[in-house]
């Protein structure tokens, strides 16, 4: 066997680095959603850049897949090791490398958590602002071109990584982009990896853009009757140009799953939470410009969170709430769907979901990132009813094409992992026979996270 | 002969949309700058997609290449056919397509001008802001990731092209990208085309996001004592985070320049020219702090230009001064350099670059875009003079090699071209052979565009 080759010689090049341990093993064998386990040959752990090239050097001769692990927590199973082979947990590789607090960059390692990357950047006045909710590796962020709540004001991984360095799948060792703020110097490899989910290299060094930490934050809490009605205040706050920091909405049954938890006690109808960045002046103003458009679409409330306390708390509960979801349903896993449409389109888009949800055997409340267009169903499955599962994939099915329909993608943020591959055809059409010719350039034997992203026969 | 052989197909595929005449073959020979001018074997002139694919089979077949022409007003010789073949003229594909103005976005063909979009789109009180001077083709803009006096608020190209139909070199038409505001569906392929310099395939539509048309618009000009002092107050003012839309330099040698045009009767003084964007009072209050900012660095004047006709005046003369500083010196082109480092690192590369051209025997006034850290010395060059020639290349390789060292890249906005291809190992190291392998994938037989950005042997 190939693969047990290379395990046996990596078992001697890392020794106690490398794990081919029960618990080891399972602990990356799970994703969050509701793939079936797949457990991984061996579990290395590397420290720095050259113990990933000397691993994978090993892995290229063998034709032995790696496959690399942040915190495991995203969503299309893109950390499973579906052909076999040797996972690169990078949790060692956690470091702040370079903070250039003139420049606003910083340079880290892949497995630090953007939390604690804002942990240490505290004192400096800045922040890293890209926030998908759970608390995931940076690397991993990059490798799926991860968004989340503040990317209508801030953007997403795409446009905060400025550079990387990156181990090929030879071994070799590459860095991409500068510290300059712009480049015109050749193919943009910076942006072809951010989002390549691991199958072109294995990131092991990131420099991201900054941001100041603003002067006021104000946040606001807004019920509506309908989410047609909380759409179109998104959609015309957005066209009146209101720089909101974040602008999410919550179903009436996302509000409910997170009323169970005990938190907010919250009316039940469908709510926007939004948040300022600014002056006092600035954020005030846009509030107020807010609450006249969501009175307009005739909001039911409209409350102000002034403290601190009371703002994290409402983002805690917003990063919560797709645990509150998961949980309100006993025994139940989800299926998350991740459509973006162009905002002209989202209530269509969102309103015809809802209806095609009530009209399943399935529950399925609906939170997003409404100021991109970007919303997630959490069709609510029990991981052994087959039933569910199909009835859960077949409203997924439909979302994805009715996304494609009205000029959007199939997945805003969570990336295509396993759980998108059926679909990047449709998406892509020809486009996707590209990214394979791409793939096979860089990766030619195929061992960078096989099985994900590409059509690889 | 191949390329013959393509020729005559393409005669009689195109009629007299495809030409070998003197005047045409001529006007396609010319670059904006020291290159000699090289004449392709023919010009084509598609309509449509489908010209340019069937164009591109004709020459696939033939391993004829195919050179893209939008404006010709690049300045690193990309559009020059260094290996003979077929200059594919865009400038009939030049219609506005689609304009979505909910979401903000629009639809054109890449032989669209710049200016001739924004004209088309003044009355939905939406704008594109991507700004290089030149009246560029959108085409050409994307091919070279163009940015410029917009950048430091609105970014680049890359920033600001969502989606691309794109002719690849076996004449299959893809498109990448959507109408969503971000996704996560598979490799960054808009990202890759922009700023591949036709090297990849040719860019047959784009669609781009608009910004809405600022409700109010102030402009400053300030005058220093030094580069430095101005350099200074650019740097606090980002650092302060105040939102310009435009930062401007131009040393005492480029006010000089525009001054002989008449213009401005600027004093011959290292000056900063500066543009805000947003409401009336953010406007007045960021300007008063970048006064305040000035006046701590010894800025000598500090103008407002309040009035349209006096801002459109100064931005008119910062478009010009290319023309003026070339025309400073008679018969002399320009060899211009574009470095972009990390803004803490810009007063020591101005200064030092300044130091190294006064030390020559050639002039070289400075401007640039310092809000990106990116900065242009347009070195005056008799184009029969090979010893200035030498001297200039002499003085951009110790900028390059400076700009790389402080942590930035040899070019900011220009592209590599032919101008540039030299410098491309220094500043990639084992990045640059990734390129080739992703070149040599996408376009197995090197007829797009040969000769520049990659190493092809």
């Amino acid at each position: 066997m190939t693969i047990e080759t290379a395990i046996a010689e990596l078992e001697t090049l890392l020794g106690e680095r490398f794990s081919r341990s029960k618990s080891d093993l399972d602990q990356h064998s799970h994703s969050e959603t509701y793939f079936d386990p797949i457990k991984p040959d061996g579990v290395a752990f590397p420290e720095t850049t050259q113990d990933v090239s000397e691993i994978i050097k090993v892995c290229s001769k063998h034709n032995c897949p790696v496959i690399a692990w942040g915190t495991g927590t995203s969503l299309e199973g893109h950390s499973l090791a579906v052909r076999g082979g040797v996972t690169l947990d990078l949790s060692l590789m956690n470091k702040v490398l370079e903070v250039n607090a003139e420049d606003m960059d910083v340079s880290v390692q892949p497995g630090l958590t953007r939390m604690a990357l804002n942990d240490e950047l505290r004192a400096t006045g800045l922040f890293f602002p890209v926030d998908p909710g759970a608390n995931a590796s940076l690397g991993g962020m990059a490798s799926t071109r991860a968004s989340g709540t503040t990317t209508v004001r801030y953007g997403t991984m795409r446009d905060n990584v400025m550079g990387l360095e990156v181990v090929l799948a030879d071994g070799r060792i590459i860095r991409t982009g500068t510290r300059a703020r712009k480049s015109s110097a050749g193919y943009d490899l910076t942006g072809l990896f951010v989002g390549s989910e691991g199958t072109l290299g294995i990131i092991t060094e990131l420099t991201l853009k900054l941001h100041g930490q603003p002067p006021a934050i104000g946040a606001a809490v807004c019920a509506f009757k309908t989410v047609g009605d909380a759409v179109d205040t998104v959609i015309e706050t957005i066209q009146m140009g209101v720089p909101m920091a974040r602008i999410e909405l919550l179903d009436a049954a996302s509000v409910a799953a997170v009323n169970a938890q005990g938190a907010l006690g919250l009316p039940e109808q469908p709510h926007l939470l939004v948040e300022f960045h600014g002056s006092e002046s600035a954020v005030a103003e846009d509030a107020e410009t807010l609450k006249e458009i969501a009175n307009e679409h005739r909001s039911i409330s409209f409350n102000w969170a002034t403290k601190t306390e009371d703002r994290n708390k409402l983002w805690q509960v917003r990063h919560d709430a797709y645990h509150a979801i998961t949980q309100s349903k006993p025994r139940s896993t989800a299926l998350v769907t991740d459509v973006c449409v162009p905002i002209s389109q989202l209530a269509t888009a969102i309103e015809e979901t809802q209806t095609d949800i009530e009209n399943s055997p399935i529950e399925g409340p609906i939170l997003g990132h409404v100021g991109d267009g970007n919303f997630h169903a959490i069709l609510l499955v029990n991981p052994q009813n087959t039933a569910e599962i199909r009835v859960a994939k077949e409203l997924s099915a439909k979302m994805a094409e009715r996304s494609l329909r009205l000029g959007g993608t199939v997945t805003g943020e969570h990336g295509v992992g396993m759980g998108k591959l059926d679909l990047m055809q449709a998406e892509h059409g020809d486009a996707w026979s590209v990214m394979g010719l791409i793939k096979k350039a860089i990766d030619p034997k195929s061992i960078m996270n096989p099985g994900k992203l590409v059509n690889q026969n």
